[in-house]
Formats: structure tokens, sequence, C-alpha cells
């Protein structure tokens, strides 16, 4: 066994060539990458990963899910650390969202290949399937299935946004494994990403010890009054729908300011009817996105926005509904995968903060059944989803050799 | 000659049976009715308001952006008094916006010719191409070809959405008279039309004496800010457009509030960019409906607009672009004009109030060269550009009574 009072290093060069290599896989004229769920991109970019793997003496297999798991021996029968992401993107994406997980576990266990390192527990990478969610809806599908969430035979049934049944695809592809999902029971599972946020890359900080992710709700709120001609109508006969849902966008910043903390509230989508420049609005319909780690917060938000929107009813002389569009319960990490995590950065010597995620991750999942908690990096101007995206290749480094590092005290636990 | 003091009536029934004839024609298969410019529902329009206009031995006359003209002669040769409105309609019209007045001219010709009564003056009765400006832009076509404002020739070259050539289209439905526009010149111009809007019929007034049309400012305002994920982006780091946008169109209301009077503020149109439930919009781009029938307190609103832009432009992260799409100066009838519809009422017996015209119409382009008025009747709720639009026959009737009258004051002056 090493002297686990030394830190191991990657090898910052491997991992930035096999992040290039896969996003030449579906990459697009203008800049960019596209390998949605099960696509030929996809197949392709998993066919290059399973060889990456392979080649390290990983033991692959492909669960029903079309889930990949690399599993490399430890001294022990015990439960294995697995450690992962996904490979799947959005629409012309950049080339770290998910990727760098994986790669960054392939290139751990690499590093501990080269060095001889035995560890106590078997580790085990892993790359879920469809966690964008871009293809099929919801995203984080497979490690949905994997625990047990939804079964394999439901996924199979899904329709994509393109008609494709997710069943008929996965078959297409030739990725409909024979593994039961959730058949490899991890210790506990860790998942390297970038922040996909501006505070690391704000704070020059180089790790995030990612100790919860943030609860979302999604609501649609339709608001219902009457079209009327703008120039004839007198204004205190209006019941605009328009003006309505515009004082209530407004009050989504009170909301998240009188909240604080981590709070966020926004609305990224708006339709007005009939849309016409001479028309007071008969109905605008909007969606609001409300987040928070604390759950307690995130209901406080919702029924301060429903109070509001009771009041804008009564002053405007317009109807409001509020539909659910989706509740995520925030999800907070294990003490134990948190504290692995920040004892690798203490003994790399690298500074680290604590912090909520406030996108969705496979590791918010795997939490409910496994002891689990995520490292991120930075992302240069918060930027992710976009071509755009970048963190330098000496901070992608410092996050490999924080998972390595924190891969290893968990992988030595009894 | 008639006695002047005493009142003549019209028919109700014969004028209701033309509206319900003519809108017939274009009829669609689940109520309301669309006739746009030189479409074959027009050209059967104007075929048969032609008919009865010939019928009741008018001279007719078309010219080159094929208004029509009935002439019927005075006892002198002066300047005849010109009175009607527009047969195009929107799609999905209802029945009487611009037939009214066109039809009740008819009636009140023909209630003339019944009761053998002779005016100093000619009447010449008029329906303008293309005032709704749905096929060709902009609405009112013919009316600001009559008084010089385009020439027949540049509107021959207009292209309607559908891509046709306004020239060619003439020409097809053979409306492309050989008079000039503009040739006759009225003594005044008088038009009847249904308010638009809600005061006479909230007021249970029968008539309104329009004596000033709105003035109109059109803006475009595109908000630029940076898109970024709902979840992961602190609420103080944002440059969010759709926030900002929000703000701006409270604001349209207090506006309104502060300058009083008849000033309207509206926003009709918006859209976010990329328009995502998870993304703060980097774009919202919505559109700006400001009136007044009083020119400096309408370069006020507009003022006051352009400065609260700045405050959010400043305070938000943004900038804001403001384009003018379109401004349109408020219009003041002519006292001679909105005198003889007062004094028709009063003759009448009805009851009427001055009001202004938050629409616009061919009347307010003919009063910059003629002294003109218009006559509203109440539209049941203020509904208008719908199947719904209503008056009741009875609440129509007054109202060609009282251009029927007015007409005669005018027809009678030296």
């Amino acid at each position: 066994m090493p002297n686990m009072n030394s830190s191991l290093k990657t090898n910052p060069a491997r991992l930035v060539q096999r992040l290039d290599a896969l996003a030449r896989v579906g990459a697009l004229d203008g800049g960019g990458v596209t390998r949605l769920t099960f696509t030929d991109a996809d197949k392709e970019g998993r066919d290059l990963l399973v060889r990456w793997m392979r080649e390290l003496g990983l033991s692959v297999q492909i669960d029903r899910m079309g889930n990949i798991f690399g599993t490399r021996d430890g001294e022990t029968d015990q439960a294995p650390v697995m450690f992962g992401s996904h490979i799947d993107t959005v629409k012309a994406a950049g080339t770290l969202d998910g990727c760098y997980g994986v790669l960054a576990a392939l290139e751990c266990i690499q590093t501990l290949n080269e060095q001889n390192i035995k560890t106590k527990r078997p580790l085990a990478m892993a790359a879920f399937t469809n966690e964008e969610g871009v293809r099929y809806t919801p995203g984080m599908l497979g490690s949905a299935a994997y625990i047990g969430e939804l079964t394999a035979e439901q996924a199979w049934e899904l329709r994509g946004f393109d008609g494709t049944r997710f069943g008929d695809e996965i078959q297409r592809v030739g990725y409909d494994g024979t593994m039961e999902p959730g058949a490899i029971e991890p210790f506990a599972y860790l998942e390297l990403h970038i922040e996909q946020g501006p505070l690391l890359d704000l704070n020059r900080v180089p790790i995030g010890a990612v100790d919860a992710v943030v609860g979302i709700t999604w609501l649609e709120i339709t608001v219902s009054g009457a079209a009327n001609h703008a120039g004839t109508t007198p204004m205190n006969m209006r019941r605009d729908a328009g003006l309505a849902a515009a004082k209530i966008i407004t009050y989504l910043r009170e909301i998240a300011t009188t909240l604080g903390g981590n709070q966020r509230a926004t609305c990224g989508m708006i339709q007005f009817l009939p849309n016409a420049i001479n028309v007071i609005p008969s109905k605008a319909i909007f969606t609001v996105d409300l987040r928070n780690s604390d759950n307690d917060a995130l209901q406080k938000a919702e029924a301060m926005l429903v109070e509001f929107v009771k009041t804008v009813e009564a002053q405007d002389g317009v109807s409001i509904e509020v539909r659910a569009l989706e509740h995520v319960l925030p999800v907070q990490f294990h003490p134990m995968a948190i504290q692995a995590v920040e004892e690798s950065a203490k003994k790399l010597g690298l500074q680290f903060q604590r912090m909520v995620s406030g996108a969705g991750h496979d590791a918010q999942l795997m939490a409910h059944k496994f002891p689990s908690a995520m490292i991120f990096v930075p992302s240069r101007e918060g930027i992710s989803h976009s071509p755009k995206e970048y963190t330098p290749p000496e901070e992608l480094a410092r996050g490999a050799e924080v998972l390595l590092n924190a891969v290893l005290v968990l992988a030595n636990r009894d």
C-alpha cells in the first residue's frame, strides 16, 4: 500500500487529449458538439469510451439502461467506490459537461495502474445514460433507473422529441446490456463536474466541495384577462394579462432578495396572446424556475409567489392559474463523501469551498441510495451548455487529482 | 326645401338587411367575415356596393386607388359634402367596422330620394380602399392617397403580406379607376363608425361627437442581457433581459396614470430569447403602443418611458434599444363639422358626448385637407375586430339619422 499521506498526481495532457478526442465525436462545423442519447454520435462516443476502459484493463459491464461501468479489482470484495458522470450532451454543447467527470475517472484509474497502486475496495467508473434529457425526457434517466425510480421497461417505452422509442434506439446502437440497473451497489459515489456557474471562477477557488443540490420548483403561470383595443380601452377598464404577468415576473426578484441564501427565481419563457402590437393581451403564459437547497425556503418562495398572484388577481381583474410542472426535492450529500473530498483537497494543498449545486446531476439521484458527493471545478465565467464552456487544463487536472485522492480515501475505508 | 327644423328618419330594417347582405360576402364558416383588399371577396363586396349605388341613381366614380364615390346632384355645383368609410375588413371581422359607415351613407341617400329632398350642395358617399391595412401596409392607404400623402404609383408598387403587388391586384379585380385621387374636393367629410371602445356602451350614451383622433407612438424595445443558467447564477450576478422588460411593462401603467386624460400605454407583443424554462433570458423584445389626443402629453409619455429605460439599464446591467416603429400625430377635427354633428343629435333629441377616437380612421387623414368629423355609436362591450362585434339595430339607426341630419346641415350651407 502506498503512503496515504502523499497525494497522487494525474497527467493533465492525457486528460485533455481524451477530452479533445471525445469532443471530435459529434463535433459541429461551427464549433461545439452534439451527442444526444443513442444517436450515431453517442454510439461512437460510447465505443471510444469502452475501448479506453478495456485498454486500462477494466471489466466493462453495460446495464439494461445503457449505463456503462468499468470495474478495477480491489484487494477485497467489499462494495466498490463508484465515480463518473455522463457523456451525452445538449445540442451545441461544450466539451466538459459530463465528459470531464467520466474521462477524469479514466485518468484516475490509469494513474493508479501506472503507479501499481492497489485499493482495498474495488473501483467502478460509471457513465450514465441520458443525463441531459434532450432526446428523452426527463434527464438523468440512467441514474434514475439505477436507483429504482423507474424500471428499464418503463424507460424503454419513452418517446423522444424526434418520435423515436428509447427501447428501439438502445437496441439499434447495441447498448442494451444485460446487467440489471442497480446491480453494482457502491460503498460511495463521487462525481466530478464543472460548476456551470460563476462562483468558483469569480472567487478564484479551484475546488468546490458540493454538499447539496438545490431543489427545483417549475411552475407554468397562465394569466387570463381580456383582449381589447390598445387605443380605445381606457386604462381603468382593462384586464391586461401582460401587465399582470410583468408584475409577477418583477416580483420574482423580490422573492429571491427577501429569502436570501441560495434562493433563485427566474422567468425564462413567456408568451402573449393574441400578441399584436395594438391589442391588450388576453393571455400571458410564462414559466417560473425556483431553486433552493433548503426545502423549507423553497416552499416559502412558492407560497410567497402564490400569495402575490392572488393580490394581482384581485387588483388587475384577471384570473391566474399556477400549474406545477416539476417539483424536485433538494438533496443533501453524505458527510463521509463530502469529508473525503475535503480531505483530498487539503492533502493536495488546494483551496476549496463548500457549495451547493444549482443544476441537476446524476449524483443527486445516486445520493438517494448511496453515500454521495460532488467535486466542482471552475467554469470560466460560469458558461456552460455552450461551445464557449471552458476550464483551463491545469484546473481540470486539479479536479481530477481531488477526485483520485478522495476515491483513495474512500476505497481504503472498511 | 324641407323644413330644416324637422329631423329625417332612416329605415333601420333596410340598413340591417344591407349590412347582413354585405357580411355574407366573405363570410367564414365559424362566424365572422374576411374581405381583405382586392381579394375575390372584396371584389364581390365592391360589386354589390356599386350596384346598390347605381340603383339609387348615384353617379359612380372610381379613382386610381380603387376608392369608390357615388355622387348625388345638388341644386348647385358647389363642393359636395362627402361621407362614408371603408368596406375592407380585418381577418375574422364583425359586420360593422367600416361597412356601417358606408351602408348608412347609402341609407341616408335612399331616404333623401324617397322624400324627394334636394340639397344645395351635391352629396358624395365614399368607400376608401385598404383602411384596415391587413393585406397591404400601412392601413388607410386609400384616404392617404386621396389627400396626397402618397401617389397611386407608389401605392401600386406595394407588396402585400402574401407577396402580391397592389397594382396587379387592383387591376385583377377591375377597380383601377381613372379618376385622380383627390379630384372631388369636398366641402366637408363626415364618417359614421362604431366606437370600437366601451365608453358609449358603458355610459349608455347613443352618440359620440368625435372631436379628435389620438396620436400614436409605436416603439419596439429590445433589452440585451446575458443568457445564464437559472440554477447556478446568483441573483446579483444576473443581467436578466426578461426582468428588465417586466419592469418597463409594469411602468407603462404608471405613465398612463401619471399623465391621466386619455393617455393609453400598452405592451401587446413580447418575445424572450432563448425562451427556455431554465435559462435567464439574454434578450427580451417587446412593443409599446402609446396614444393621446394631446401631442405634448404623448411626447411626455415617450420621454418618461425613455427616462425609465435608462434607469433600468443602469440598475440591471442590460443594454436597451428603443426603436420607433411609427409616429402618428393627433388630429383635431373641424369645429364646423363637429357642430353639424352636435346640432343634428340635438335636433333628434339624442344624448351625445364629445369624445376622442382611440383608433385610426380615414377621417383623420381627410381632416388634413377637408373640414372633417366623426360620429360614433356604441359598440357592445367595446368589442371590435371580432365576430362578436355588435350594436343593436335601433342604435345603428340613430347613428345613421345623426349622419343624415348632419349632412343636411352642411349640404345646405353656403
